[in-house]
């Protein structure tokens, strides 16, 4: 019997759900990720806050399938798909296909602004977690030393984007203001401390019930948080924020997590572009045109009646994707046809603060102190790894009775009191 | 009343043991380290084997002095110390000082070899931990798609220096070596690999007793590390070992655990030096000439009948140290007289893999399994912090159950395959 070969890029949530369900048939898998793990991006802003370990967010893919008798993993980037071929070329050498699947999901939007995406920090991988977490602790131990101006530009923090991240984010670092600031640095007072949270809409967590963005608001501005709703920011030099509504702020950090784009896929060339630069694709999340490749997750364009821009680019699509087209894969295997993909929406939510969250699930709201707990549950039960639960809940714990971490480490000596965003990657 | 200003340059184990019984005192404390946090230096070699995380072997300095009446924490480095006007110059401005506390440790001997200095990993702090385990991971990665004859330079790896690190690194990387690289990596088996030690003198652990030495030669070679004593290594190029037998040795990795110098400090001129750079004290840990400055640790240089070449470069010197000198100071400021410090030596000890460790104790001698589980309480004992030491013990409960972690982590993206030493240090 011929063993099909599949080739997953990106080991996501929707590209490790599907090499997972694959493994053990009688399909060849390869996955190709440019990380060796898996990344459990939502809790990355717990890891650029000091809150949790990069290790304890992330899951060595060669780990998970140890011992696996179809599923291969690669340490790869690619460079271009062909289509014609059946080929997919990789920086780590060329790799045949029957079926591909295009799971490598999307980057932070900086919007064809150069200077932002020189100077601005973003929130999309455990690296970029890692290299915010640097900065945003020299930022501290600058303003330990600093003149009264200095220390209110290396002490304002302004965050672009209301989306979930920017509204947690936020949240955080008023926690941090509160309760760690003034304890380390016995020179410095939450007062110094300014946070600015920008959205260009008329509300916070655009993507959630009209009650929920009113709670975040409400949560955020009682923090002391300065939350600009309707405000655009126009620009950045690494110095001066600039605001559509005239306003200057002085700050040494710009956190842009106002918009994604999917990742682009060399070779794969659409007739028609669909919003947010994604891959439209049919109902069983093929690729329009052409029935050897899936797209599922942040890089797929699938509407529906009630989601008529596509459905939103959060981790539960992804992973129903991977189900589905798992489930055809499998099917198929044995002669039978596949099924479309039927997507129920199960809610949405975001954590603010301690004993504040916010949750829609299709039936009703949440908010407050409960929905914190079920926020903390839900992402307890979807990390990957028994160790790295354990790990998350301790921290947890540690951090609900002290309200404070011992993770605030900075790991390259005083002599480099900057850490450039665009030098290499920190490891 | 005067309250006398302490300055202590270096937060490892003498410099934090002398900050924290200070703690409340009637002394000013200002206790300097280029790094911001306490490093677990012991365990290192289990950061770089991919066994622990950083942060559970780093402890943050500001977190053990929040709230502390009378001790400052600042991360810099010293650039003079500028003893006629008991003055200290540092990245982050000067600092006047009563008594100066020098507890800044050793660091790699190179020899004044620059080729070394520039192919060699060393061993000495968490960035370098953190840098050697990066570039391991993505000597494997490599292996995982290169050509046999690559795959042989990939592989091997040769450790310079049979004292504790040295045999504890080849233990550990035997380790994984049995019990990973096939299960991470089907492509390949662990005949492939190549783990040898090289030691200049006629045996390892050279500070330890001839019956532990040879349990120590016993274990590696059992355990297939290739042991070369009475061979010194002359030269590396990347590419290439030199062994004073003629040999040559094909490795991409050279580890270099063979000596340290003492680090050096600018100001302080020394009449007499002494072996190792190291800083010669008086019965006080006084530096001979100033009565103001004292020197603790692997800095300085004390010979007593037993150590005719100096107390040990070892943490319970430098603990021991740190105590009497906090005593005296303590008794000083009471108007009481200094007593002189005695040194107990209470044994040592060195792990080099399950169930196979060797101590001598002033008494007696253990080798074997219990020998390990002493080792490993009285490391978990010392260690920094409650959550330190239950996630340390978590990890080593994971690892002997099953032979593994999940830690085997690369931050950076498959773009970049190589780890230059020379890069500015990851965070």
């Amino acid at each position: 019997m011929k063993r099909n070969k599949v080739v997953i890029v990106g080991a996501g949530f929707g590209g490790l759900t599907l090499a997972c369900k694959l493994n053990g048939s009688t399909y060849r898998v390869l996955l190709l990720d440019r990380f060796n793990h898996h990344q459990f991006q939502p809790l990355l802003y717990q890891v650029a806050m000091a809150g949790l370990e990069p290790s304890s967010v992330s899951f060595p893919l060669r780990a998970i399938f140890q011992g696996s008798p179809n599923v291969r993993v690669r340490l790869a980037e690619v460079n271009e798909v062909v289509p014609e071929q059946q080929l997919i070329k990789t920086t780590d050498g060329d790799f045949e296909y029957d079926f591909l699947v295009l799971a490598c999901g999307a980057r932070t939007n900086f919007f064809n602004n150069p200077a932002l995406e020189q100077h601005a920090w973003s929130l999309k991988s455990t690296s970029d977690a890692i290299a915010l977490r640097q900065h945003l602790l020299l930022m501290l131990e600058q303003a330990d030393t600093a003149t009264e101006e200095e220390i209110r530009s290396l002490l304002t923090i302004v965050i672009a984007g209301g989306g979930p991240t920017g509204a947690e984010l936020a949240g955080a670092l008023a926690e941090l203001r509160r309760h760690v600031l003034w304890k380390d640095y016995p020179e410095l007072n939450a007062s110094m401390m300014r946070i600015v949270l920008v959205e260009a809409s008329d509300r916070l967590l655009g993507g959630m019930s009209l009650n929920s963005s009113q709670a975040a608001f409400r949560y955020l501005t009682r923090m002391g948080v300065e939350v600009l709703t309707g405000v655009r920011l126009s620009g950045y030099d690494g110095h001066v924020v600039q605001l559509s509504n005239g306003a200057t702020i002085n700050t040494k950090t710009l956190i842009w997590t106002a918009g994604i784009t999917a990742n682009v896929v060399n070779g794969i060339n659409l007739s028609e572009k669909a919003p947010g630069n994604r891959i439209r694709v049919d109902a069983y999340c093929r690729m329009i045109g052409n029935e050897s490749i899936y797209v599922i997750g942040d890089l797929a364009f699938l509407q529906t009646p009630r989601f008529p821009n596509g459905l939103p680019q959060v981790a539960p699509v992804a992973i129903a994707q991977a189900r589905q087209v798992a489930a055809n894969l499998l099917r198929m295997a044995k002669g039978r046809a596949p099924k479309p993909f039927h997507y129920r929406h199960k809610g949405s939510m975001a954590t603010i603060g301690k004993h504040k969250a916010v949750i829609d699930f299709p039936w009703f709201r949440m908010q407050g102190g409960l929905a914190w707990f079920v926020w903390m549950a839900v992402h307890l039960i979807t990390l990957m790894g028994m160790k790295n639960k354990l790990f998350v809940f301790i921290n947890w714990v540690i951090a609900y009775f002290t309200n404070d971490s011992t993770l605030r480490l900075i790991f390259t000596p005083a002599s480099q009191k900057t850490w450039d965003k665009k030098q290499k990657p920190p490891p």
